[in-house]
């Protein structure tokens, strides 16, 4: 609505080693380091340390910026994100397995959905594509 | 990427009432509960306890699951999302805030949005719109 206080924005993930999270997640996901479609203007050189915009060239993901902090992931996230995705393959890439989904043979209810961690523990749910 | 393992489905918040915090979300960001816009079928009644899924009506922002857990939020969130709006009104309608933006005075690098919390305390930062 036109008038409500605030719209949605994009999406901010802390990380220990952000440079490193950032490719990870942009390998992930099919996203690219912003400067990839959008260069910096005047070949302006991002720091290192400085938050890594990444986005999704499909334009269907928001975008999400990957931000240096100093503290460790402590707790069960209370923000994340579901994907639609092969499994087996982000394992390969490094993700964790946290939870597997339910058999098919369960009732109704079960969790349709594996729950994974990527390379820093933040929990994400991956969901297959519907058929 | 076609052939990336995974893409971006959507994002999830966990709550304590879930209920409220959905309302509460829906008229921050002018999103809706998606039932709104996507009726149930046949019908069906979501049943209260399950986590209800808000949409923006304008196809920018992600979908958003709004789910219940027990246990309340204890750190600063490890993920969040960024919004474009006025910081007054978001204040006015529950939220608290956490930092103010840096004076326009202060050198480059300062800091130009403030950072909010939601009634639940979960950390969102505020950035003016784009003149």
């Amino acid at each position: 609505m036109a008038d409500s206080p605030a719209r949605f924005k994009d999406l901010c993930l802390d990380a220990l080693d952000h440079q490193t999270l950032a490719d990870w997640w942009c390998a992930a996901l099919g996203y690219v380091r912003r400067d990839v479609v959008e260069p910096e203007e005047d070949g302006w050189t991002r720091p290192l340390d400085w938050p890594v915009p990444i986005v999704d060239p499909s334009g269907a993901g928001p975008l999400m910026w990957i931000v240096p902090v100093p503290e460790p992931k402590v707790v069960k996230n209370r923000m994340h994100f579901d994907v639609v995705g092969d499994t087996s393959e982000l394992l390969t890439a490094g993700a964790r397995m946290i939870r597997l989904r339910d058999a098919d043979t369960e009732p109704d209810g079960a969790i349709e959905w594996d729950v994974l961690a990527d390379p820093e523990g933040n929990e994400f749910c991956v969901f297959s594509p519907e058929e």
